[in-house]
């Protein structure tokens, strides 16, 4: 199946891609970032580092962490990064059906990719 | 500005996006490998594997080499070289345009960029 990824570069160097967008939607889904770290095969540190990044880009915070506790420190997303996510999504999902076309008329060009897949 | 970016991950780990259309681009432009190599900051050798792995992506090249000569090799885009390249930049600003209204709204969120911006 192809796949079409954006990615938004906005002015001073802050990037929105595939990335951050799916850590913050793993961080959702398990309430943790470390969790979300090791389902990316990403350090806890990196993730941290992505997910902080994020979090200073916008005049909200994408994300909410609490520290400690028995079972370790929780993480959430805020309603504007449930926004986030789900504006990118959108973007991302209605760029692929809007081109399907143009993408389906490259398709039927490529090679056979047996010798690559196989790999 | 804020720009979007797109990249078409096909099949067999083959992919397209900026930089492999923005190197087409300039070999376009220049008939010349080791001139948009210059121009992207990359050494010959990258841009030229870069340039041979879309040239085997598809059932026909993107490029056209020519050896030797008193002024070098000079290369030049296939037909299907500037189909690819028009069809992705059509697909990048389409998608621009479409999603204008979303992105406007993220930008708006953006915290003041003038630190970040100024380094």
């Amino acid at each position: 199946m192809t796949r079409l990824t954006i990615r938004i570069d906005f002015d001073g160097g802050r990037q929105v891609g595939h990335g951050k967008i799916r850590l913050l939607e793993l961080i959702g889904e398990h309430g943790s970032i470390s969790r979300a770290a090791r389902e990316m095969k990403m350090s806890y540190r990196r993730a941290w580092l992505l997910a902080d990044e994020v979090n200073r880009m916008f005049s909200e915070p994408v994300l909410e962490t609490q520290h400690g506790g028995v079972g370790g420190g929780h993480a959430r997303l805020t309603s504007f990064g449930h926004a986030l996510v789900g504006h990118y999504r959108a973007i991302e999902s209605q760029a692929l059906k809007s081109f399907g076309k143009q993408i389906a008329d490259l398709e039927r060009r490529l090679l056979p990719a047996a010798k690559v897949a196989s790999k």
